[in-house]
């Protein structure tokens, strides 16, 4: 397939390149689990990662040439496929798919895996604050209010199990060129880690803002940059 | 191989197995990077998915029954293998080594490739966090006070640029059970951001810093349990 660029691509041929994609990064990311959790025989994992090798030579033969940025639909929504934390075409994303709610808030129900993990059973602190950011921004981008982060808060209250969690996150308040935005993680046993975040509107979209009429475009959401 | 549990492993077992693994899990990390950028046909992709499907069976056949937890060194230090963030069997991890400085601060130079993109060509806001969470956490385990993260604040000055990084951590101050870390991160154009954690001395910790004499042993630092 020709990879288009998405400022080219109609909404048929990203449902298509979606279908493609979807699997295979799962795939990839089944991969990754299983080299971490392995106990197999030395030779076999190195006859493993010669092939591993080779599969990476016939999938660079042809390649973007530095990170993935973010493609554009024609309908106006970002397409962030390679967002850590979103990413449909990132094998390090768990993924994360966030709704949006009628009232605005975010949710997303995800689950960690084995490489996620920081102190044993648990997930990595730091992944906890990776994944609290991105629904933290994209709150604030469905809310219209887009931005790139401030300052991030993170209180942990108890250790976040792998496995199946909840993610909720929602404007506290707005002012100015600022937005508040609240949330926290949810395990089995309640809320684990409550964040707290100051998205900065970019300039781009206070102009927008500023040119908002019944017929311009709304603000994108979040995805367009982070 | 047998896939020693490290109580049972030498010194030399560990390098052995270190020597298989880390290009191992590099060459995952490099297919990794390779299913977010390729640009290859259709049929091609699914062609290397099958493939990749039949290797991660390959390595299922045998494999621990959960995530990787810390497994132990005879000598005492922990072997955080599977961890997020520094992890040498871990494919998600960049990885980050961090080396302690006679001074007791904590620094790591490493590289941030595609797939821990955000924002189009920036680290992703919450990659930040999860490797200054890493490095505070390291930084207060280097210098005696190992913790699980309480709280967490990030504030991000400018886009952290993907590419070569360096990241500092040291402890600012101790008080009773708390530890107060500070750290950064540095790209081509100074600190992109700056972060302060919290990390509370765990009971086990806490016995073994009350019961310390010349011949107990030192406290192990951060690696046993994040």
């Amino acid at each position: 397939m020709t990879h288009f660029r998405a400022e080219e691509a109609t909404e048929d041929q990203i449902a298509r390149e979606a279908a493609l994609y979807a699997p295979f990064t799962d795939a990839v990311r089944e991969l990754a689990d299983a080299t971490l959790r392995t106990t197999v025989e030395d030779d076999e994992i190195r006859a493993v990662q010669a092939e591993v090798e080779a599969l990476t030579a016939r999938l660079r033969a042809s390649q973007i040439p530095g990170a993935y940025g973010v493609r554009y639909r024609p309908s106006g929504g970002g397409r962030a496929w390679g967002n850590a934390v979103v990413g449909l075409r990132n094998p390090i994303a768990p993924p994360v798919a966030a709704t949006v709610d009628d009232d605005g808030r975010v949710h997303a129900d995800f689950h960690l895996g084995a490489v996620y993990e920081g102190p044993p059973g648990l997930a990595h602190g730091g992944v906890v604050s990776l994944i609290l950011d991105q629904l933290l921004g994209q709150a604030a981008g469905a809310g219209g209010r887009p931005g790139m982060t401030g300052t991030l808060t993170i209180v942990y209250r108890q250790g976040t199990p792998l496995g199946p969690l909840r993610g909720e996150a929602w404007i506290d308040r707005t002012e100015g060129i600022k937005t508040w935005a609240k949330g926290h993680l949810v395990g089995p046993d309640g809320v684990t880690a409550e964040a707290e975040g100051v998205f900065i509107l970019p300039k781009w979209a206070r102009e927008l803002l500023a040119a908002d009429t019944p017929d311009s475009p709304t603000l994108p959401d979040r995805s367009y940059f982070q």
